[in-house]
């Protein structure tokens, strides 16, 4: 098989891995195609945790996959989980070529399902649109090999880098289309996490309200002191509410399990939770991809910490002037030598607004 | 002649007009292109003020025009100035067939020219590329038309919209590439203003520092209370310095004036230069089009006055936090409901960072 005809069936199985992208939390979107004569003859992707692997959903569409060639955007499994190893199932089915993007990050697992399959003679190929393949699970990619969820943070702000008034109003300075945009974003997240300020603020929903399934993101409310009002909008709905926070006031505590958040505590630092040791705490409850949407304090304190993976700042052509509330709080930041650097990756148009993204920069 | 060809010519007219955007001041640009048996036979355009004018550029450079066509990008002047009527040169070099882009926007000789033509026998088609040429002198029919001189405002920020630390310190949040962008757009306007702070604050020299022929334009200096330091640095060339006051503090009137600035006086709005009729006095006084770069305090004035017909944002990928200076001062503005709307026309990434043209609204 030409290498140009392994990577166009390799970008089938990226496309169909896409399909997941709203639902295999918090396991990763894997895509497969089986290829038999230089033809697809079954195709699947991980729909949902619990649910049949892309291998599996594949091989499960057809009667006779003998002969095929398997194309996966990632490492079949080993190991017994809610679902059967796929790389038993891949042998137990004849397929005799096995082509995969990329092996498993998980450094645990690394290699063993290619070892298996290698080991009953069949051929393996890796490599394959390694890239693509790693973009569909950055989040996942990363908590496997770092211990961190993939971090993204969100801001809307006028032209001037302003989110609301001195009072705190902010509805609204984007489009319409700008907040739409932001929908997709929470729906594709894995948690959404913002800070007790804007709880008081803005009383958000904080949920991805789109018109397609999806598992909802988990919503995480960092709160140092315990100040979460028990009548917020969010806990008005069924999804998993989760309070991060460095008090150990027990009373707050309980009246806060009675209405059904979740309530870890972590280490204190400068008085606020310690991010580092909040982001490995969502990283360990199976967080891949986090979304915030906070105020200029907790992104200020994110920005400092070099946390965050992309900023996504939807601007939009207003002026609120120097009154308004600022972007970052970043008290420490008084001489130009000391300014943030960050990298902008990406311009686009949503309604009236900009979208700009920007990578922190790593040394 | 076919409206195609017509309109070919013509814009090679434009584009001979656009050699003397930093040169042709007050006076506007203008291109022509002489044509016979569907070949053009002479160019030329107006290069600076005193000098010929476009029309007898091109005759300038033939022997014999009779016959010809001639493409103008502005109505041929009918009044004898530096330089003698064009319309008058047309008509005795035998010329048949005028075309011109527009009238000339001054309501006192519009269309006088091209009547004197029209007189003579000629052929006249009028409004071919009028658009083009339009944009040519944007500077130059706004004044002729309203009195006012184009404004353009230039911001340079953070993404979080700080243009300074609190300190003032300001070099540099923009990258090179855009500082030298910068100095094209000073090159081809008539003034460059600034408010007495940032003379304090920055101490800039205010000039185009360009590797080609130009006209620097005239520093202009909005000084309510004649505070301007006698050691400026924007002193110390030969360019002209004017400043605006609402001061009659006639000492200091004398010590400005010693040093070669020009002192003029305006009326007072909240205690400060009103600023129409600051600028209805540089249109007075021939400024076609205004480049400002100054500080939130005149930018806010300036952004509440509507007076600005666009403003030019370089953003750099950095952030300065919310100790560091806003990019408008609006004490006024309190509620969401009066943000400042204005229009995003143009995004276009200048080295690492952003330039971004907002037009103002206007209702």
């Amino acid at each position: 098989m030409s290498a140009e005809l392994d990577a166009a069936f390799m970008a089938r199985a990226v496309k169909l891995a896409e399909n997941g992208i709203y639902t295999t939390d918090p396991n990763p979107h894997v895509g497969c195609v089986l290829v038999k004569n230089g033809e697809i003859i079954a195709e699947g992707w991980t729909q949902r945790a619990g649910f049949a692997h892309a291998e599996i959903d594949a091989l499960a569409k057809i009667n006779d996959a003998r002969g095929a060639t398997a194309y996966v955007t990632l490492e079949p499994c080993s190991h017994h989980g809610k679902t059967g190893p796929c790389c038993e199932a891949l042998i137990a089915a004849g397929i005799n070529r096995v082509v995969v993007a990329m092996q498993d990050p998980n450094p645990q697992v690394c290699g063993r399902g290619l070892r298996k399959i290698r080991e009953a003679g069949i051929e393996v190929v890796v490599g394959v649109l390694a890239e693509e393949a790693a973009k569909l699970n950055r989040g996942f990619f990363k908590r496997m090999t770092t211990g961190l969820p993939w971090i993204r943070s969100k801001l809307a702000m006028s032209l001037d880098g302003r989110t609301a008034m001195a009072s705190g109003e902010s509805q609204w300075i984007t489009s319409k289309e700008a907040r739409q945009d932001v929908q997709g974003w929470r729906a594709q997240s894995s948690a959404i996490v913002t800070g007790i300020d804007t709880v008081w603020y803005d009383d958000p929903q904080l949920n991805a309200r789109v018109d397609f399934d999806l598992v909802q993101p988990v919503k995480v409310v960092l709160d140092s002191n315990l100040r979460m009002p028990l009548t917020a909008k969010m806990l008005q709905n069924s999804v998993e509410v989760w309070i991060v926070t460095c008090s150990d006031d027990a009373g707050k505590l309980e009246k806060l399990r009675q209405v059904g958040c979740k309530v870890f505590q972590v280490g204190a630092k400068n008085g606020r939770v310690d991010l580092v040791e909040t982001f490995e705490l969502l990283a360990e409850l199976q967080i891949n991809t986090v979304w915030v949407e906070a105020g200029a304090t907790l992104n200020g304190a994110l920005l400092d910490s070099g946390l965050v993976d992309e900023w996504l700042i939807y601007m939009a052509p207003c002026v609120l002037g120097d009154q308004a509330r600022g972007l970052f709080h970043l008290p420490g930041l008084q001489i130009m030598q000391d300014k943030k650097l960050l990298h902008l990756s990406e311009t686009r148009q949503i309604g009236s607004d900009l979208r700009l993204r920007y990578q922190t920069q790593r040394a």
